[in-house]
């Protein structure tokens, strides 16, 4: 069952390792069948070199395991809030990248700064508050989807079009059309963040001029796109 | 005997390499077996591509040498002190991972910033104080472990609840339940330590709300917790 | 067609990732044949591991494709534009390099501050203005070539003694008289740009002797220059 | 002739690039037979991928080619005249590893900060002042040689307890009893100037207290050092 999409989520889940994006297992990549409204996502606790298919789990949207021997990801519950609530998602990458984790340790957002970020980002990468005691307490990675979602809504943002949010006091999550999609975005969120992180030592972010975004943005993902091949 | 001790505190120093928390020889790894009180160290001076199983050493807790060729680790009587004060301890792990020794040669504790910390160490993980100039004079190696003892008894530490201690001028030191997992808190601790470093940059470091540190220690190490396989 | 020259950029383009230059697609290398006044460059959104000669595009300096079976690098208009003007130009190199991408979304140019620079580039390697937004409007990669020819000739600098340009909130682009130099070229740019971030941390940065640029300059590439072998 | 040496000479410049200490064909290793004054050292501008025994020069130490057939390294005088000046070397290393020759771009020594560097350098590692206009017109290497050898004179240093220097603008020279010793003190230096360069974000650079050098260099480098197998 989903052989396609267990082998694009192993692939993906092993490239956070060689990418250096994750030590030890501090990561997860899922990716979800909307038809049949299933999710594929790493076991917890597994190493990344020598998971095999066997170390993946599929839960439906409640959360209930329907194949695989091993507990899913501890962070299951914050990917399911995800695909339930932006329904354009095809797969969601979790990390503790290290300059995307500083931001989000240092409580800061990600303004745009250049076109490295613009052709993934069509704008600033949102913070999400920290949760509260009570949220904590209570069902802790599911009140994490919330604040997500919750971020978003209340700055209006499209998740398709700003793919990711850091996490204040963690680390960040970003999303994409699929799973690979997901870790492309996790690279580049993690990019562009080692170069702010970088700039932050003398100065305020600079942020780039509103057209080249729009630009950068559009070349890649509007509707007149060029870049890449046809599809 | 002890083959799968051995076989482990070898596979964990090679580690030490490949991961990149050492250079050159900068580095080891020990393990202990606490039914016969004998501890396995990486001989002095060995180079970790070239190391096998003749290359480690075995002691009894007074540093006799129980078996092995070579003389081993020079900081062996650390080692051997902290196997005797803290009893829980299964394995230690001594690097210079960079990022860590900058905290130790500025003198720097490190406070817990993030979940990526709190998932490892529950809480501040301390700077021991700098040796005196008799202290250095006498059995350096061994008052290097009184000191680590010193400063977990002065700050009413539980050394497995934080598993690490920065040495001012020196380098840290980390330890575990088993070879292996003091080895993964090196990493940890060194991923923290990045962190720190660049943060430190702009500001003083933040500190996580004590929930939020609660909850990730626990979720991890707590009587109920769920991250992982069932053991 | 053009074997020896496809050969080259194919390398070239290989090196970007395994030299650490580029993550996913960010960059690309081009080759010219000045005889046949043909180009070859990459080919969009081709990953560098899969990457074989069918996956380059030869061009005629009109932007015409002569030959290839997919779209070039949505970056082929800057290219050929700097193929134009430069016309002691044999090859060119773009990438997202961080640290070089760091000066470029801080609007810095990069001094001299030491022989690495000065073994490379006779001379500070300058910022390109942000285009404006009707540049960007309409043809953004032609006219992103234009700004580079603009800011060349203004500055009154030989493009092949300071063989780079930082583009304002972009990326750098590098050349030389082969594929293989713009690439090399690349390299010595991000290293003198990531030692030139580290050392804004503290202050402005410092300026070579001008005798020490010039002398480290001429002894490669001067007239009577005796650094590496014979040709 | 010199097989011996001939291969300690390879095996170290390869290391060079494999442990990431240089870039392209930045750097360069040399070794001595006193017996017969004769030294070995890497021809100029060869990549270290492809080198082989023949890529390496036989000198005399008045710079005659004694055996091979290409060109010595454009460093070569001042190889040779640290080994006629300070005559316990056995090899000596020059890279322009990145944070080391940060600190020579920004005219900065390296203090002792720690016991890593205690455990190779017996105390702060000199900055040599830049040439001047004329010994930089002149013979341009020969001259880089005096000013290291002037620094260590003027202030009392001995080139065997302090095997390395920083040129001011320019890059390290590390050294020791045997080529593969002064590739090891490359690695050291360039780990503690990391160290150093991360630390300055902040502050002055912190100091070791002098009875931890000692301590540190005595127990590898004194008379009764017991770090090591013995020899």
């Amino acid at each position: 069952m989903l052989e396609q999409l267990k082998e694009e989520v192993l692939q993906a889940n092993k490239l956070l390792q060689s990418s250096g994006l994750v030590k030890l297992t501090w990561g997860n990549v899922s990716g979800i069948d909307r038809e049949r409204g299933l999710v594929v996502i790493k076991a917890s606790g597994v190493s990344y070199e020598k998971m095999g298919l066997d170390d993946l789990v599929v839960l439906d949207l409640q959360g209930n395991i329907i194949e695989g021997e091993l507990n899913p990801s501890s962070d299951s519950a914050t990917h399911l809030h995800l695909y339930r609530e932006f329904t354009s998602l095809g797969g969601i990458c979790h990390t503790h990248s290290l300059f995307a984790t500083t931001l989000c340790q240092n409580g800061r957002e990600l303004p745009c700064s250049g076109t490295t970020h613009a052709d993934h980002f069509c704008g600033t990468v949102p913070l999400a508050r920290a949760l509260n005691e009570s949220e904590v307490q209570g069902d802790y990675e599911l009140n994490t989807g919330k604040v997500i979602v919750e971020t978003f809504v209340e700055k209006g943002l499209n998740p398709m079009e700003v793919p990711a949010v850091l996490l204040h006091y963690h680390a960040p999550f970003t999303w994409g059309e699929s799973p690979m999609e997901s870790f492309k975005n996790s690279v580049a969120l993690e990019s562009c963040a080692e170069m702010a992180v970088r700039s932050l030592q003398a100065t305020e972010l600079p942020l780039i001029p509103a057209h080249i975004l729009e630009k950068h943005y559009q070349r890649k993902h509007g509707k007149d796109a060029y870049y890449g091949q046809k599809k």
